[in-house]
């Protein structure tokens, strides 16, 4: 109970650390009038989408509560009901945050890089300690009422299903949340550039454009709440996913050198979780402008500091918890290893997330080949700008997938899955200070946009266009982290659903798991069932890619015609004697938003399901939970290439044209830069709508077909 | 041996149609002078190309040859020769014959619009003649001298190596040849597009540009020898494949119910490609000009009728070899099936022929929703078609994919992994027809080429344009069908390795295959080294993808600049005075492809030897199979995503740019006109080089994965 309640502690310093900074940031100057006329129209259309978004969510939610507690009892539907409210809460108040930080950071900006640089990060820093001090709080507390209130044994399908229950409501969020927006912000992103950059040649952010408002309101409802829904899911998930595993490993190994081993494997990846947290909020403080001015570098200082205390916190849990590093352990299915192959698993994690970081800023940064590649593509037109762009995209996924094979093998040798379960919990552990480096991006492009129309002096849009130009490299960073970490994770999901069905089917008799008697499953490649879910698993990722890219454009397509309805109807808002309707654009894209996020986000939460009974019609049971594994493992395999090579590839577009309008190419203005503007827009939806909401995608798949089996054990 | 002497002369009639329509088509007139020196210079530059790329191909070719002739014995490297010769001979001739008949289908088309298709049709007729005539008169004749001259028996380890030898060779002239040729043809196209119409504004295929020579060479060594290589290849390697499958399954069984089934198996699948020749020659008569004028009905006319009596042979075929459709067979592995589920499956690969060709009209036709779709987002910009097009391609892998799932189903339901095999043997039987419906397209593109810069009057480019519509529309469908025949085929090359890998593994003692003995394979997806192995083997498409989207981005580029230049030195060539220098920029392109090629040919060819000793060193043999197993499958998921998306995505952006021209959403000349140009460059290589050669780089990794199995039991 210590190690629960020092867990539960770790949980709360996050929480503890964001309604401290919380206050620090909102004790900030606001600005002038006009700056927070302006942050009161963004925050008033985030407040207003989200509302409309969390209102839809919750009718498919309350929905699914019923059902689950119907199927599986109450404890289910509650664990599924915590998950849902508290991704929803992360990414609420992280909004909420960032809609009231944006106009302070502008106004810090007035002053010094500094300044601005210090309330964009805490801002940022809010919502990363509480994506993963909430996940981990979840987790933790949901676990200590079920096995210390209700004195559940703690690897009972009880305790497992409502863990999962508990990731698969994150995931529900996750998915609606990324989807709905990544739709409005690119839509409203793409759209107002089209008409407003394109068209009508004016600059971005202008006040003249219809659309400005709610481009930057898409900023906050995209980049911050989806990405904080998208990362709680994974967090919370992954911390399930391991902690499945390790019920399933260590059930019934008590008392083994006087230690529950069982009960010191639950807690083991929740303790990490616990140590890095308050590791990420050390690491916060290590953000300062250094002498040589470098936004990166600050940031970097940051991230490299919690990671090496990172790696000496959980050194200590390894001693604390197992009593040293010699001590060795023997899985149910005959893995042995010790505890310093478990330290070794978890460092690998955070060398992973490391390798990861640079191969992104590799693929994204202005300084080296595949961006310049791309920007010198830009002067022979737009066509070769995306042919270059898309080859890098396709190219970018090697590096990351070696990285990723790599590790895997490395943590299997050393501990077999749990050592991949061990790895990507360590690896997700750094989620606070991660999330923290991307919400900041956010903020300072709002920072930017307010300063542009609120006519703020040249000097100040300079300081918030350095921090916005790093937001880019930081935003393309954590997307390669939140795939990496989310193929993995998928990964030990699909573990956890092949031990789960290996336990179900052994176990099963008249009285118990009554649906699996007799069934045998064969996951072998030759068995054909298995090539066709491992195919229609890796259909998953591209048509949901294909059906978020149509939705997109056609969401961007009405905000074209909506803002030259305005300039046509409104002559006096180009001369600037007349007001352009933000409201009307916002409350468009909300509504195409919410409209278009339903069908795709059905596809990867029906496809296991319709899959098993199908082939289960076909050919029985047993090929049915064949196919459906397949499935796991094909959506994961596709979809790891489909979201790296759209992240990648749409921040290689983004900076390619940064490079141009540094001067490079061309310059501002020339062909080239009408290039890379085109290429920029194609990258918009890739990066930030189809490939990031490829992640949830991925999991949910996933986490249904683990419920899946609940359900039928249940039946 | 009266089924074998027939199923050669089955092939026999492919040559001699070849023979007799060569004739046929030389005869025709060949148009003025000025024409003759035109086509002159194309023919010129495409043999001048084919040399050099042949020269290359045989460097590695007899490497090969050698390597293969010292591991497995002199048959081995024999039947790869002929495998390579015969699949260059295919390309070559069809070349050949294309170069000669591009200016004769001009001077017909100053006749009659029908007297320009039927020369078109006739020379492409011969390539595909050939390409099904030789590959299968390759399998057969040397199965026939390995079998009856040399007395070997059918199902030996001597007699399979050596066909799959014969695969192979095939798939090294295919992978070479399809990006060789897909780089020169959308260098030439892209880059004199982008000099050509958006630079100088001049017309496509204006002789004053100097890349047009290049690009109608282009259009021959990349969509007629390229392709041509690519679908002798996907015939052969699936015979051969049939075949092994077929001598492993039927292996000792003879003299039941007086026949020998193993040989009755081993020659069905090439009695079907016999007969299905002689069907596809009857079906080219077909073709012919209805009162409607419709061109594209013309031609399904000959794939209809082909496709109708091929279904009749095939029942004849069963009737005779089988006597009946009653007869049972019961396979090695304890599969039990008639003679009539045979006949289905095969009807099955039919129907699975017919569905893709009809989905791949639907999307890239200009009277469906997808290209509308992409010509409508053209309106609001570059961006936005750019947007829509990548949107389609990824959603036009769905239908695709559902249809092959559900012919993998059906057929291993009915007949085991051997009805899957016959299926897509009886799909590629159609080979002959459907490759003369492709070869048609880069001839009518040279005509219209000719035409425009001989100065003839415009009605006759107006025959020639309505031809070379209907080449893009049959060229998109040929690549949906090699494609989807590309897929299923490598599936039952990796059932034969599976196959091939559990025969030496229980075969395996200290005095014959050694290298397995005491190896177990686990293939299940719970392996870990399953998992590295599908993440590896789905990495090589998109890798490769990446690398040709460069290499064709590169070509372009220097093709710009090589133009600029000849424009700035020579500025007489625009007025019309003087003479571009052609030969320059069809040299230029010839040494960038060559030098291209080589290395992503050799991803896949490396890939699975590199895994498995890695593998293999890593955690042993038996793991290192199954991640060679695994990579095989996931190269074939990733892969025909991958490849759909591109090719049909790269089709309907061509089609939404001709919807465009057609006078719709603003017509020729219109912005919008000019995003769907751009949609169009961007599809280019998508569709003619990465997305196709990802065809035979699918093929290659698992045919070297079955060497690799040869090798290994050799030693």
């Amino acid at each position: 109970m210590t190690a629960l309640l020092l867990i539960i502690v770790g949980g709360l310093c996050a929480v503890a650390y964001g309604i401290y900074t919380i206050n620090d940031v909102m004790r900030r100057d606001a600005g002038t009038q006009r700056m927070q006329e302006i942050a009161g129209a963004i925050a008033e259309g985030a407040q207003a989408y989200l509302r409309r978004q969390y209102t839809t969510i919750a009718v498919v939610g309350i929905l699914l509560f019923a059902l689950l507690s119907y199927l599986l009892g109450i404890k289910v539907g509650i664990g599924f009901l915590i998950g849902a409210v508290l991704s929803g809460a992360a990414g609420f108040i992280g909004m909420n945050v960032s809609v009231r930080a944006n106009v302070r950071t502008a106004q810090a900006a007035t002053q010094s890089l500094s300044g601005g640089l210090d309330v964009a990060f805490k801002s940022g820093a809010v919502t990363g300690m509480l994506v993963a001090g909430l996940a981990l709080l979840g987790v933790a507390l949901y676990y200590t009422f079920l096995t210390r209130q209700l004195g559940l044994p703690p690897a009972s399908r009880d305790v497992i299903d409502s863990l999962v229950a508990l990731g698969f409501g994150a995931s529900l969020i996750s998915i609606f949340a990324r989807l709905g927006g990544g739709i409005f912000t690119k839509g409203a992103d793409v759209g107002g550039d089209l008409v407003g950059k394109v068209e009508a040649g004016i600059p971005e952010d202008d006040p003249r454009n219809p659309a400005t408002i709610a481009d930057n309101v898409g900023d906050n409802v995209g980049d911050c709440a989806g990405m904080a829904a998208d990362l709680f899911e994974t967090y919370a998930v992954t911390l399930v996913a391991t902690m499945v595993l390790a019920a399933i490993f260590f059930s019934g190994q008590t008392d083994v050198g006087g230690r529950n081993i069982l009960e010191t494997m639950l807690i083991y990846p929740m303790a990490i979780g616990a140590a890095c947290i308050v590791t990420s909020i050390i690491g916060t403080f290590f953000v300062t402008l250094g002498a040589n001015q470098s936004i990166m570098g600050a940031l970097y200082k940051g991230l490299i500091g919690s990671g090496l205390l990172s790696v000496a916190a959980i050194a200590a849990i390894n001693i604390v918890l197992f009593g040293g590093f010699t001590t060795s352990f023997t899985t149910n299915t005959g893995v042995t290893f010790t505890s310093l192959s478990l330290f070794v698993c978890a460092t690998i994690g955070l060398a992973i997330t490391a390798l990861i970081v640079v191969i992104t800023e590799f693929y994204t940064g202005t300084t080296y080949r595949p961006v310049k590649s791309i920007a010198r593509a830009s002067v022979t037109g737009h066509g070769t700008n995306v042919i270059q762009g898309l080859a890098v995209s396709l190219e970018s996924t090697a590096l990351p997938a070696l990285v990723i094979v790599a590790g895997i093998i490395a943590t299997y040798s050393l501990a077999g899955l749990f050592g991949i379960a061990i790895a990507v919990t360590a690896m997700l552990a750094l989620a606070g200070v991660i999330v923290a480096l991307d919400a900041f991006g956010p903020v300072t492009d709002n920072a930017g946009g307010i300063a542009e129309m609120s006519g703020l002096p040249k000097e100040v849009r300079k300081s918030t266009d350095a921090l916005d130009a790093v937001g880019n490299t930081t935003k393309a960073v954590t997307k390669g982290y939140a795939i990496g970490s989310a193929g993995l994770g998928a990964l030990v999901l699909f573990a956890a659903y092949t031990s789960d069905l290996n336990y179900f089917t052994q176990n099963a008799s008249a009285t118990q798991y009554k649906y699996f008697q007799g069934v045998s499953v064969d996951f072998s490649l030759s068995n054909p069932y298995v090539v066709v879910g491992l195919m229609l698993g890796g259909l998953i990722p591209f048509l949901f890619g294909g059906i978020a890219m149509t939705a997109v454009g056609r969401a961007a397509g009405s905000v074209v015609e909506e803002v030259r309805r305005q300039f046509r109807e409104k002559p006096g808002i180009m001369r600037g004697t007349d007001r352009p309707d933000y409201g009307r654009a916002v409350d468009m894209l909300t509504r195409a938003a919410i409209r278009e996020m339903v069908v795709p986000s059905l596809l990867p939460v029906l496809s296991p399901v319709v899959l098993f009974f199908v082939i289960s019609l076909i050919a029985g049971k047993g090929q049915g939970f064949a196919a459906v594994g397949a499935m796991l493992l094909g959506v994961i395999v596709t979809g790891l290439y489909v979201a790296v090579s759209m992240t990648s590839g749409g921040g290689a577009w983004d900076n390619a044209k940064k490079l141009i309008e540094d001067g490079h190419y061309g310059g501002k203005g020339s062909d080239a830069h009408k290039a890379a503007v085109t290429g920029d827009t194609v990258g918009d939806p890739y990066k930030d709508t189809a490939g990031p909401a490829v992640n949830p995608a991925i999991k949910i798949t996933n986490i249904i077909a683990l419920l899946l089996l609940a359900i039928l054990a249940h039946s």
